[in-house]
């Protein structure tokens, strides 16, 4: 490999640092109008009327609309690929300005002036009348009975919706069942139980640029949002559901972005964005929130309460799980259920159980901030379910939680319900790895009977977590490959450079494919719906797996074009060809003492009971193109024909003029899982409430790492982002559904002063479904370390912490409890 | 056809009337700075130094550049396609900033500040001396010995290039010779001769959107520069030349345009722009030069002076003709000899000697307003000169100038010295028709004899005009289409909208293919060097047909995508079926009653002594795809799939994920020539040196016509402006190089008062190298205007009117020297 795994500067590095990075604001046009929501300040109720009338007269207003001028159509908000079946498709149930008011922030009306000013005197002025419901905040007064329906045309209560996933014999019997069978196989007395309810908090993203757009009709009459997106082509459809119009008369432009951890994987404000240009005559207006909007009108991640019970031998066999989980959706649908079923999934999925697992959840609506999408999708609540258990279960039994673990932990060559296999399994590998390297078993030893007010623990947690969509929804992805005059190339795709370094691993991808190398390919960074290839965007962890299969796809087609020309200029078959380092060179048979041997490869793993793939069991054959390394695994000859005269040729020849460029599109029909854990070793000063993390490491196995240095940026930002939700984020609201802290003063996100050093440990077992042996990493880093941590003050304290985040102030409470200060 | 021939609505026709159309001024970030160009106020010498200390201590300055400060680089800046050999590349002879001054208004100094207010007044604290020679505005001035050589590195005198051809027997022989074999050959006494010099004036091109640009240096590193150009690949290239940076480094973005009539065929300011963004640390910077500068700054209309000689019997027969030709270049080569060369050309081929025609000009610098390409490309010279000897030919020999042009004019089946070959002919049938229309043989007789002071005229002129450039330079155009999810299409190309209506006719074609109803077809108005399918850009009238071909190809291409989509969910073959109006029909055979007979259109044309084509004489097999019409030849029966249902399942499948585009290269390597003639009726009253246009009208013979009402948008257009050529437009130098009327107070266009009715006459003769049967139609309309508006007046009023513009002024004077006043 050239280019692949090697760890290459970001290609947006010297942008970033210099200020040439162009964000969405950066471009917005010199006329640009800006416009304001106005929110509502019940949380539950009805818009009576709006009076614009004093408004209208402050100067430098445009427009007011209002909750009883937009189009009377519901729309959905999740950034998931459509569905041409209307039971797949998510749920429409918000309109661009919403007369039921359902949460405190529901947007109810706009203002566009020509300046901020005017917009907020203008909101002073209106006068607003509501009819007022009682709030219902949480999951149990949405659900009791009485409460307001809040989609009263969708549901008839507040369920948005209900899952029951069953494995095992659990499918055919139920838990007191299962517990005969266990009594008459095992005898009575040596089966245990635990039960416990563990919940985690409703968070904020908190990406530093906040949901911001501009938008204007433009010369063909189309509607042209510019926003700061994660989904640009999905953007693009919602907001043609939103306007009733067709998906062709918009477009969506996202240029560079600075965070959006799922936020920005929903539909926020673009809808309203492109119907205000509409109704300003296709003036540009410009709509950014502010941060408290952010934090209570776009959307959260899931408060989740699992209600839980296990069943175990009294030597630490797992027998059988039930989880009974609510997740608290808010307002609006969003991604709707997706999120809590991929909580149950998880649950049931990471351990085994002789006799299975029961794993029932329910989305809620609440008069209170929509959840969504949030780095994980669900599976960070899972696996804090999960481990919490599991910890408990080892505290009260007596067990190792390594030995447990590994014990009890998913297996190798596991199969989904829906068919994804664990082709590259290395769960118990990363386990043992991580705990050699915090030193586990001396630890756990050297903690035993701890006393005093300052005591030290260790803790861990296990996760796996699949590589996008696939088979769930659709996977599909578009790439462009052109020639330029220089020998360089573009490359255009519509999977989104989020921060977490897209742009750089396709360009080393691009690069290993081609031969061009990566300082002279361009990424477009900038999708345009208009012309970038399709693809859903950013989320799932999908990116260098699907999108690198087009990416992959894409090379090999284009550069059969460049050595088609190259033959064509140099009178000799393509095929004794090859493109190395700018140059079309003679393609040498390539060296056997430098091939890799995949067998030797996994020779490293002893333990991994897999055996290396032949690339015929593919369970696709169609993909062969993208296991094909093609003449990159030639070894370079004689240099012939540099690639700028080749390019020039190809441009301006009199003879033959061709304009090198390729498109392809990868429909992914794969998936595979990636694995890892987090082993955490931390003081707890238990009159102070405080937790001092001493050591933290990650261990991921992604498969092959594209870039080692990013792969690690990435998974020191996700640990980062899991301490914070073990120990500090929590989004409050009072009882009438108004938010308490909606701002980054009082919502507690860890700063530098709070991250320990960070300790990363990759295993880089390849996989056979990668398009470079690579799989998921983006989202699996935050998912283990809340456990882990929560497990290392159980280890420290006894004392289970049994809900997110673990501020001092309850940490206090619990050692009060407890009797230990 | 469904689409082609009918006189659809402009596609940007809302945009414009709206203001939706965004231009490049309407996109400016809002955070841009403001640069300014300095010009030197001598015409010719060098710049001493520059004393730019008071200048910067000036409140919103940024940044001040001078000519000491530039990359030492000279590049060109003709808008021409490469070439990759050195001996056909474009002269360069001109840096970012001059340090030698070559004409009044040169480029030597620039600032960038936060407002126009600061550059304005940094301007006015600039010290700036100069060394100053004497000044050679004219082409006499310039040609003196001892005149000061403006490029002495790359010419020793002042003469930029010289062409001399030679047709017939005059490639052997000289003019005497030829001469004394018609005297033996007719009879001395049968022979007559003519001469005569005719002069045309230098004019500005005032488009009504000014040279304007904008440039920052992207996330990626590129500079990017967005800006109002007929031709921003070839901008992109020129850039990379002018600032030494890899071409791949250069992005160029087309938006809206206001006009550019060759102007913005050259490379103005956009070099100077992406060097002050660099200078400004990658900041976003607007260079907008106003109107005084962009008439003596950018470019202009060559004055030529062509001193010619001819020989022809008394009966009126042609035997052979001389010029020698002098085009006043200006400061810089700009298109070089180009323009020159058209004038040699066209002077000589439009008109068949019987001997031949010897053909010689010279391109000279001077300093004065660089003159670059404008409408028609010299030909207006090239026929005015042609076609003032004609009439003065005719006047001195008593021949009617419409029998003299019937007997003289180039003929059918022409074949150029460079191949191209007038396969549809229909010169003559074109004034066949343009003299019944106006009553030519009943004017001419009418009109003899006029006394007084107030007298009528009737005359004409005829022209040919090439289609594109081929084969003298490349004629290359990629095109590429996208399906979106409702069944309606993008169409993405590199030749630009300027105006001329190229982005309807573009729709109108890929609708005709695909078969996707005009409104759902949206044409990608704005180019983007790195995304955008290669084409050279807005220029030759060659895009109806050269990127025609290109949409025609792509249209194919795109189409079978769709049908073997089609195929797949319908289990048919996709030869049975077709696209008509939005549906995948089945497809029936032509109805034999309604097919086009190609021998019946030409028998229309009883007198074009051309036989209909037979497609596999087509000099290129290649390009046999392009006269396939392929499925749009059947007849649609049973409609049996919307293209949105197609679309939507070719985007979601779960079995079958497809993004349809298409994208290819049509490299064109054939031309034609287009026909026509210019009529007029006019009165002149000599006393007020006032000439009344009567009637005008043009004919036009550009093939079939792709939207008529567009077509005679253009003609009119034409028209408009070569009554200017004719009457008024002059740009004015004094002595010393300084502009006089560098304004448009004082340089005359006409204005809606000023144009009489236009009258429009086509002839539609399919034409077989055009896609579709067309041919060349955005220049032609200017060409003969002015030449048959001074031949009118000659046949008004006896005199003859040698030098352009025929201002009242000139009339008076013409009219007092002989006599008539």
């Amino acid at each position: 490999m050239e280019s692949v795994g090697k760890s290459m500067k970001r290609v947006d590095a010297r942008g970033k640092v210099t200020g040439e990075a162009r964000y969405a604001n950066d471009l917005k046009p010199k006329n640009c109008l800006t416009a304001k929501v106005v929110h509502a300040t019940i949380a539950n109720g009805r818009v009576l009327s709006i009076d614009t009338s004093e408004a209208e007269k402050v100067p430098g207003v445009v427009k007011i609309v209002t909750c009883f001028d937009v189009p009377d159509i519901e729309f959905p908000t999740a950034g998931h690929p459509w569905s041409v079946e209307p039971a797949h498709q998510d749920i429409a149930d918000r309109k661009l300005l919403n007369e039921r008011v359902r949460l405190y922030g529901d947007d109810i009306a706009a203002i566009v002036a020509t300046d901020n000013v005017a917009c907020e005197r203008a909101e002073r002025l209106l006068k607003i009348s509501y009819e007022e419901y009682d709030p219902i905040v949480t999951v149990d007064e949405a659900l009791s009975p009485g409460a307001t329906p809040l989609h009263p045309n969708l549901r008839k209560d507040n369920v948005l919706l209900h899952t029951s996933f069953r494995s095992g014999e659990l499918g055919e019997i139920d838990y007191e069942q299962a517990k005969e069978k266990a009594a008459q196989k095992y005898g009575a007395d040596q089966l245990l139980e635990q039960t416990g309810v563990y919940k985690t908090a409703r968070i904020a993203h908190c990406h530093i640029e906040l949901a911001t757009s501009w938008a204007y009709v433009d010369t063909n009459g189309k509607v042209t949002v510019t926003s700061s997106t994660q989904i640009p082509h999905i953007m693009r459809r919602v907001i043609s559901q939103a306007l009733g119009w067709p998906v062709g008369k918009i477009r969506v432009i996202k240029p560079y972005i600075g965070g959006g951890f799922g936020n920005k994987q929903d539909i926020l404000y673009e809808p309203l964005n492109a119907y205000l240009t509409i109704a300003c005559g296709g003036r540009p207006v410009e709509l950014e929130i502010s941060r408290e909007e952010c934090m209570v009108s776009t959307r959260t991640r899931h408060a989740v309460r699992g209600e839980v019970k296990a069943l175990y031998t009294r030597d630490g066999k797992l027998l059988a799980r039930t989880m009974d989980e609510y997740s608290n959706g808010g307002a609006y649908a969003s991604h709707g259920h997706a999120i809590t079923a991929s909580i149950a999934t998880i649950f049931k999925d990471l351990y085994h159980d002789e006799y299975g697992c029961r794993s029932d959840a329910t989305t809620v609506y609440t008069s209170s901030a929509t959840a969504g999408a949030m780095r994980a999708y669900g599976v960070p609540q899972a696996v804090f379910i999960a481990d919490c258990l599991v910890d408990d279960i080892c505290a009260a039994g007596g067990f190792d939680p390594l030995k447990f673990r590994m014990d009890n932990c998913v297996g190798a060559g596991f199969s989904a319900s829906n068919g994804i296999t664990y082709y590259s399994y290395s769960m118990k590998e990363c386990m043992r790895r991580g705990a050699e390297a915090i030193g586990w078993e001396e630890k756990r030893k050297a903690y035993e009977g701890q006393t005093g007010p300052v005591r030290h623990g260790v803790g861990m947690s296990i996760f796996m977590y699949k590589v996008g969509v696939h088979p769930i929804s659709l996977e599909t992805s578009s790439a462009r490959m052109i020639l330029n005059q220089d020998g360089s190339m573009q490359v255009e795709l519509s999977a989104t450079e989020i921060g977490q370094g897209a742009d750089t691993v396709f360009t080393q991808m691009a690069s290993e494919i081609t031969g061009i190398t990566p300082d002279r390919v361009y990424i477009v960074s900038t999708q345009d719906t208009d012309l970038s290839p399709f693809d859903t965007g950013a989320y799932a962890s999908r990116q260098t797996f699907v999108t690198g299969k087009a990416v992959k796809k894409c090379g090999i087609e284009f550069r059969k074009k460049i050595l088609d020309y190259a033959s064509y200029m140099l009178d000799r078959p393509a095929e004794e060809l090859m493109i190395w380092q700018n140059r079309i060179c003679e393609k040498l048979p390539e060296d056997e003492s430098t091939k890799i041997d995949p067998a030797a490869v996994w020779a490293d793993f002893p333990d991994v009971d897999f055996k290396p793939f032949d690339l015929k069991d593919l369970p696709n054959g169609e993909d062969s193109i993208l296991r094909d390394t093609g003449n990159i695994e030639g070894r370079p000859g004689k240099a012939l024909l540099d690639m700028k005269d080749l390019a020039q040729t190809a441009f301006y020849s009199l003879s033959r003029s061709e304009h090198i460029t390729a498109e392809v599109t990868s429909h992914c029909k794969e998936n595979s899982f990636a694995s890892g854990c987090s082993f955490v070793d931390l003081t707890v000063d238990m009159p102070l409430g405080k937790v001092k993390i001493n050591r933290i490491i990650n261990v991921h196995d992604s498969g092959r790492l594209i870039n080692p240095q990013l792969a690690q940026a990435q998974v020191h930002g996700g640990m980062a982002m899991g301490i914070g939700y073990a120990l500090s984020e929590e989004l409050l609201y009072d009882a009438k559904g108004r938010p308490l802290n909606d701002n980054l003063l009082d919502f507690k996100i860890p700063t530098a002063m709070d991250i320990p050093d960070l300790e990363t440990i990759f295993l880089e077992l390849d996989d056979p479904m990668g398009p470079f042996g690579n799989k998921a990493l983006g989202e699996p880093p935050v998912i283990s370390v809340a456990p882990a941590i929560r497990n290392a003050i159980l280890n420290a304290t006894g004392v289970a912490m049994n809900e997110l985040p673990m501020t001092p102030q309850r940490l206090v409470e619990a050692f009060k409890e407890k009797g230990l200060i």
